[in-house]
């Protein structure tokens, strides 16, 4: 076990870098906070380079901390802690993980949630965590979307990320793969051609693309689509959080089967 | 049209204080920023108390604000704006509105989504959204429920506040006037006696009760209910984000009618 009392120490340095996007791409790891995700990926077999908490830590998690690898183990200062966290309160645990190295074309079975400059943190995060739980295989990230080892979104995908593959590829290539496979890919939209969604029936594979939370679908990708979908508005609204769209479709899409 | 280029204008002052709950309550009036919302309230024919602008929003939305009656202009400085604002960048235009006394019991006709302490301000507003979407007849707003003035409530809602009933009322009273006029209410549990959602058939009134992010809805209240309800979850995800959950169960209740 490793000992840090000091803010200034190098290692700590470099890791407090990791709040940036830019050098956690450099760096090629994450933080995790808070023991509920910390034991997510301690459980789905990240490659975990170290595991950091103060004394609260300590005493809230110590023999579950005892059963891990002690060369992983830091015990810090709470200052340093509190360097690291970026919650407000920080939960006196917390894990730097390596990233996958996630890189292969995705498979094409079962069902795939495209993300096409989906922004918010949040939807991104929520997303994940509903294909998880609809049972879809996979979601695919597409330019413009959210880090997804952004705090924000770590949180609310709740440890969905360690459950089924999260792969950030273009999505036009993505649109050819699933063509070539004669997988349909469809797409959420509100114009003309669009269809409503119930009238859509059963298919084992397929790709859901969603959009942008204020632009929606870019429309080059919109005119690759098997078909373009929309949800009904029966009320005054002039439209749905992307993240709730999403939710509405998946399901549609699982229970069908 | 009025002037006010102090920031210690006893009425700046006043309004100021409308970021705080308990002031909303006390003056019985909040702020909605941005051109949208402002837009969306005055078509509403919500009770504007003053239209605030600065040189920025007299530029952008002159004309507009020209045929509004000139007694509720004010044309503050940027310093004025910034402070009511609590947005990070003001959008150069904010509204003064009295909030609607709407306190008789609600109706029962039509669906009616309830919530139980649900306590994120962006879940509760975008489930008014949702439920504005799916056709709805109204929201009740039961104890611990965030309180729908708050700026980001406000934000995520679009506007819908102003299209369907919000109201605040005790579940448990609202619970048994659903009862007495022979409406079923259907609570939302992870429970051994919940059914999937999907073996629920249609009717035409409902309430739909969805419960706190953490613990769910309060368990004397669950037992109350017409039937618990459950979403399946095929993944690994233990749970779905409450705001998810409810787009789920009102699209369903409402494309089953």
């Amino acid at each position: 076990m490793k000992e840090i009392m000091s803010t200034k120490n190098p290692l700590i340095k470099e890791w407090k870098k990791l709040h940036k996007k830019k050098e956690r791409q450099q760096q090629q790891r994450y933080i995790i906070e808070g023991f509920h995700l910390v034991e997510e990926a301690v459980q789905a077999k990240q490659k975990i380079e170290a595991l950091v908490f103060n004394q609260r830590g300590q005493k809230e998690w110590g023999p579950w901390l005892q059963k891990q690898p002690a060369e992983l183990l830091v015990f810090v200062s709470d200052d340093v802690l509190h360097q690291l966290s970026e919650l407000p309160t920080a939960q006196g645990i917390l894990a730097i993980v390596a990233m996958p190295q996630v890189s292969e074309l995705p498979s094409t079975h079962g069902g795939w949630l495209l993300l096409d400059n989906v922004q918010d943190p949040g939807n991104v995060g929520t997303m994940i965590r509903t294909a998880d739980a609809a049972g879809l295989a996979g979601v695919i990230l597409g330019e413009g979307t959210a880090d997804i080892y952004n705090t924000k979104v770590l949180r609310s995908m709740q440890g969905s990320n360690y459950h089924l593959p999260i792969i950030r590829y273009p999505l036009v290539e993505v649109m050819k793969i699933f063509a070539e496979n004669k997988v349909p890919v469809f797409g959420t939209a509100l114009d003309d051609r669009a269809l409503p969604f119930t009238q859509q029936v059963s298919v084992k594979s397929y790709g859901l693309l969603l959009g942008n939370e204020g632009s929606g679908v870019a429309a080059e990708l919109l005119e690759k689509t098997t078909a373009n979908l929309y949800i009904p508005m029966k009320g005054q609204a002039e439209s749905l959080n992307v993240a709730i769209a999403a939710g509405i479709l998946m399901y549609h899409f699982e229970l069908l089967k």
